[in-house]
């Protein structure tokens, strides 16, 4: 496995956490456009992705970089070739990076035989640390600190990758969190509180998509009961704190989580998190690939 | 919704087809190419498409844009996102532009919120704006001018996008218009006229795709009677004007309502048609993002 | 049909085949890099494929080429367009050259018509002559010449567009050809050896992908039974000949014609053979475009 991988934010320092948001910055500015001109970096989504899977490509074409993306429909994955021979052959194009989302939880234990950076663009249950990389630096550039902002994460935890690498990172960086939502799905990970409470005493209140069509989602309540109880809507919105700021992942469901005017209120970040999204990816790219000498 | 955009061709000047139409004279020239290097622009095909989506790729590459291309079979609209919420994700990418197609009539009044320009590869059974502007740019390359030029657009009307819009703007630039083939599509959008004394009168037949798959087709005709009554052979072929050319915008049925001979025969521009199309998507595109000076 | 398209090697001289494989090595020491900076190739795949696929891509970015990438689920091939007329409409975009993988044999011989370069990427069970060219450069690296080298390709014979391409080509180059496996595969192309025999005798031992869930070989035998017979494991690799290699087109099967430990044994050639695949097909579209001078 090498190094520059990125798989989980476990065993990255505080120290690199900052590196890559003030990297984030400056790819924001523009100071890293085109620097890997001729590179190939290939996506490999094995899951559906639209805000993960399109903000790497554009964040690898502001980087100069050429993207390959790989499409399991019409490859020999279908000819019952492997997810790790797969991997292998990408490799052997010698592209300089490969992003990989799987519904395999941890499938990077499988990948040991790889030599390139393997940047994981969300696994199983388990992680999806770019998209954490963008929470952190959509509440840095908000609020200029980590140190003692309240966060409230709402929804179903449980099933949540966003959740777990958030809560651990958001707690090493000196936030507050907290869980809320329905008691189902309270993995007990962090506190709990009441949802009406962290409306008003939260600085984020960061939502989770309800998968609704889940089976066990309907056995124990319906859209509108979790509307009523958890949803965000303007009444709620206006409870909030003077500078506080509603997050969400996205996708969203309108009329179950969020209200359709929630969603591009004042404040929302939510499509300002896709934005920072690309700038955080080209950072991860910048350092995945920096040093990297050989050119072709 | 962004000034820039193409929606239909309804609110454009003459003045402004003909700016079109002499800037893909200057993209068939190579002036503009790689103009807008590093810019990127997302291709978003919700229905089928072979010429309307690859030219323009094929017109964005040659403007050095770099085309994102969405694939709606392994996005998050699987998930139940939604089309407003897709577009608007790619404008927080920052992307220069939006191209697309949907069969949802006038999709683009879901779209307020979007600021970036939407250019219109086709929307429902409404609008096909630069089918019918590369329709015109093969018309006037030939004959230089669009006054006094007499069509027949042959076939189902009722059902095109190509031919309303057509209809219009070609009566508008002062050109004779008329509407042939079965009673049953004739919606009376122009005048009618008998197929065969078209055929020596017309400077432009336009043939238009027969959806024989169609139940309604099968119910009142068949593939053989149809190409007996409105199918364009060699035959028909010789009797028509000098100067006079054969249009259609693909894909065709060869045999139906054109015979094998035709497709390829030195009155057809059918492939010239395709050819101008990435010509004058390249000006579309060149208007869409003239003046964007904001650089990445 | 362009006399630069690369169809079969059939009417390929032996100097020509030379002259690729020299210039794959040029490809690996990047001396063609961005050469064809600006000028688009269409890749058309209407069968899936990892490999082919997406080095035909890597080498087309590594020659600055732009690759459009066709996919024929979201194209007009779901109207019923033809297949001609796809690649005529890829003609009329004025690519500089077409990429073909077809499941119709000898499909090129429908496209008479097409005045670009093709080049074809495997046509039904016929030929496939950017892997035969692959196999050549990675032998040729390894040997530093074909005169006298023995290969033994083991497999499917019948069925394989790999093994004919190959046992042709080789034989014209001095290599000595022979073919092994069960006997049901033998098709009498080349002499037929013993497994065991070639293990111990052969410089090169090809094996083929087992396509074990085709009806026809669960009748003839088992996936144990093969791997006994025919599978290359270690303890077979440990009886070959000092420098002699293993190659594999892949996608291959584990546990049946190859262990898994001899996948990336120190003989095994496969993902040198993938790497290779990049280099030789930047020589076959460097030779296909060569001295094409008009420029977009």
């Amino acid at each position: 496995m090498n190094k520059k991988s990125l798989l989980n934010l476990t065993n990255l320092e505080i120290s690199e956490i900052m590196e890559l948001i003030n990297l984030a910055k400056k790819c924001e500015d523009g100071d890293f456009n085109n620097i890997y001109n001729n590179k190939i970096v290939a996506n490999l989504f094995f899951e559906p992705s639209t805000r993960t899977q399109y903000s790497f490509e554009t964040a690898e074409l502001k980087l100069g970089i050429k993207p390959i993306n790989f499409n399991q429909e019409t490859s020999s994955i279908k000819k019952g070739e492997s997810f790790y021979d797969t991997i292998k052959t990408f490799e052997s194009f010698q592209t300089s990076a490969i992003i990989i989302r799987s519904n395999i939880d941890k499938y990077y234990e499988q990948l040991n035989g790889i030599n390139i950076p393997i940047i994981n663009a969300g696994d199983g249950v388990c992680d999806h640390p770019s998209q954490s990389l963008l929470d952190l630096y959509t509440i840095y550039k908000h609020f200029k600190t980590f140190n003692g902002i309240k966060i409230a994460i709402v929804g179903d935890i449980k099933h949540s990758r966003v959740a777990h690498t958030n809560i651990d990172i958001m707690n090493r960086l000196g936030m507050e969190t907290y869980i809320s939502g329905p008691e189902i799905f309270n993995d007990h990970t962090s506190k709990y509180i009441d949802f009406d409470q962290a409306i008003t005493e939260m600085d984020v209140i960061m939502l989770l998509r309800i998968q609704h069509e889940r089976h066990q989602f309907k056995e124990i309540t319906n859209i509108n009961e979790y509307h009523e109880k958890f949803g965000l809507d303007m009444k709620r919105v206006n409870k909030m704190k003077r500078n506080s700021i509603i997050m969400h992942p996205a996708p969203f469901n309108r009329g179950v989580e969020i209200s359709d005017d929630v969603v591009e209120c004042e404040k929302s970040k939510i499509f300002q998190q896709i934005e920072n999204g690309v700038f955080i990816r080209m950072a991860i790219l910048y350092k995945a690939l920096e040093k990297e000498v050989k050119q072709w």
